[in-house]
């Protein structure tokens, strides 16, 4: 295919890079995606710069376009938006951006990664019919490295609104070996101040956070996304799954904000209503029986396992039983990074087999 | 202290880094300490280098003055030795290095760490009356990095020494919820290749591998060190500890190979035996009852545990009991180093609280 894009693939590889970082402040609550956007001239300038700030708030692109100051139209046909993710052509809370894009008269797009959303999607197409020029990243040229890192930035959205379920990280905090309490039950702490700040900064980023009744009844948990001055500005929705009461007294209604108890084992099912509810990003925060249910279901996209440098011996384990018999059967990760938090550990790992395809 | 060394603090920060590197090619089998030397001209120039290749072979020093060209007396005088560790004094299996040192008419010394070998220390004082100028790196102002480097290099050796018990590495290899078999026993393999050749390299740089007879008769180890393509040169004292026989028919007997049968529980007098046969590093290889008896008597001074991304839920725990009833309990670790082999990540830990200080 041959292109009259006039800014070198290098300056559209920082453009892209620049849209990834801008977006990454965006936070994902709200269930939508996070996008950045960077708008260059010929010379790789960037003119303009946007990004989603959650539901309810322009996309990326509109944001660009509102700070784009005037340019002539020479300027326009040198113009190129650089965006994460395809823009949308559906009316919803907001108006589709294929539209402004065109109206603002910007030349042409490069965008990371097709919107997966039957409504949004098409986004590219609407484009072209209008006379914008429409490229792919690959096709650009923009480096692997930085498509990967704006696939990255989606890649929990788009796998959620493909299979309509959300996306799950299943969370522990555990000594080396394993134990996520002492034989009387203490747990607290395992893991240090830095590997709970973490966690705390992880919940702000997602929908919802899930813990079994068994959680709320020995821990009573506020379930709130902290720092050490108080309650962070993005709040997920607290839900507890399980048949038990939730205590009158509980923390979890005790605390300010949503929260939601679905009273079923069936996680799946619960999984669709947060679904239903808008959730996309979704973190089991325990304990070890919620978490080997949804393992044994397959439920589990990725693993956030928190490792203090200590060991136990005995007491509750980070899971508990699998099914597992034989090691050939032991469900298989493969290692997405390891960060030193402190003294702690945190090791984020995938499934090397893809989790169950929701309804099917 | 005022100095008279010519040589610029940074050309002997760089020449001590490289009296590093050169000893980290010497592996430690033989229970000596890895050394290194470099000597250097008044510019900074290496001049000769040296490491020590392991009991038997010659110091590092004589090594470096081996390979010293002629030089006339005016280059002697801005001549500097820079050596890991303060040169001996004693008559072992070779001469004293402070005798050739003279001899051989460097001017000035400057050393990184004491000899806490009494037999050998005294070095330092030794050289200065033969009329050798003598600095500790810190005092010659070699940056604490490289200063820092020098010490870990013999920081195992050292801690044997002072103790006048070996010092001791615990290996554990198992699953992020700290499984090291399945319920049906199955344990082979849960870590990958590169965890698996990365312990075969610690192996081979330990003085000793021990394990308990119940891994013996579980598993029937080689305990040798092995690559791909055969064994490895360098070979440790393969140890079992515990009362029951080692079978006739077993791969301990049938490798070729130094080995022992320790019939004792009492992993202290163990090691003191290992000691007195000149062991000075061991890696306590398993199972999971021997390293906690180990960690219970305090005698563990650094944990490599490979953690492979997968899940059992029930099996065999990397440690059995530890007498732990309640958190505050639990021996804790800080983390020295997290590394990446393959899938799996290797996280090296010693005790908060020192050790146990040995016979006392
Ligand atoms: N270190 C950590 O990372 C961490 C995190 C959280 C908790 N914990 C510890 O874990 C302990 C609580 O353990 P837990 O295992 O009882 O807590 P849990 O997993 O939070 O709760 C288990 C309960 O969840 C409900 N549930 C919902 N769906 C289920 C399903 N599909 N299968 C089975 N149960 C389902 C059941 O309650 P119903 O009977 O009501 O239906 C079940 O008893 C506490 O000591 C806590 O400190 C540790
Ligand atoms: N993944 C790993 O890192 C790893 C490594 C090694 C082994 N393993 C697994 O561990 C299993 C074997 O476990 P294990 O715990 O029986 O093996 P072990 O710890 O190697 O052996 C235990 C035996 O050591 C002897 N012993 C010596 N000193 C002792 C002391 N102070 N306290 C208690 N026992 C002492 C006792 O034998 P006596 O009765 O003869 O005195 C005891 O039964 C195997 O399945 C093997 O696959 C895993």
């Amino acid at each position: 295919m041959t292109t009259t894009v006039t800014t070198r693939a290098d300056a559209l590889t920082a453009a892209m890079d620049h849209a990834v970082t801008l977006a990454e402040r965006g936070g994902s609550a709200g269930g939508n995606p996070r996008v950045g956007c960077v708008i260059v001239d010929a010379a790789g300038s960037a003119r303009a710069t946007g990004f989603h700030r959650g539901a309810g708030s322009p996309h990326a692109e509109i944001a660009a376009l509102r700070s784009l100051p005037r340019l002539s139209p020479a300027e326009l046909a040198e113009t190129t938006m650089v965006v994460t993710l395809e823009p949308c052509r559906h009316h919803g809370r907001t108006p589709p951006c294929t539209e402004a894009i065109r109206a603002a008269g910007i030349a042409r797009v490069v965008y990371a990664v097709a919107d997966p959303n039957e409504a949004a999607a098409g986004g590219a197409d609407a484009l072209r019919s209008a006379g914008v020029e429409v490229l792919t990243a690959d096709q650009a040229g923009v480096s692997p490295a930085a498509r990967a890192r704006a696939e990255e930035l989606t890649h929990a959205w788009r796998t959620a609104v493909r299979r309509a379920r959300p996306w799950l990280a299943a969370k522990t905090a555990s000594s080396l070996d394993g134990r996520v309490a002492a034989p009387d039950g203490t747990s607290r702490w395992i893991t240090g101040p830095e590997a709970r700040a973490h966690a705390h900064t992880v919940r702000a980023g997602v929908d919802a956070v899930v813990v079994g009744t068994g959680t709320v009844l020995a821990d009573d948990p506020a379930l709130t996304a902290r720092t050490g001055q108080g309650p962070r500005p993005s709040q997920p929705l607290r839900v507890v799954i399980g048949e038990r009461d939730v205590p009158p007294g509980a923390q979890l209604r005790r605390q300010p904000g949503p929260w939601r108890h679905l009273r079923t084992r069936d996680i799946s099912a619960a999984l669709d209503v947060l679904y239903a509810d808008g959730a996309r990003r979704v973190l089991l925060d325990g304990g070890p029986t919620l978490i080997a249910a949804a393992l044994r279901s397959g439920l589990v996209d990725e693993l956030h396992t928190y490792l203090a440098p200590a060991l136990i011996g005995a007491g509750r384990s980070a899971v508990t039983d699998l099914g597992v018999t034989t090691l050939a059967e032991a469900p298989r990760f493969r290692t997405v990074s390891t960060t030193r938090l402190g003294e702690d550990i945190l090791v984020i790992a995938r499934p090397t087999t893809p989790t169950s395809e929701g309804a099917s």
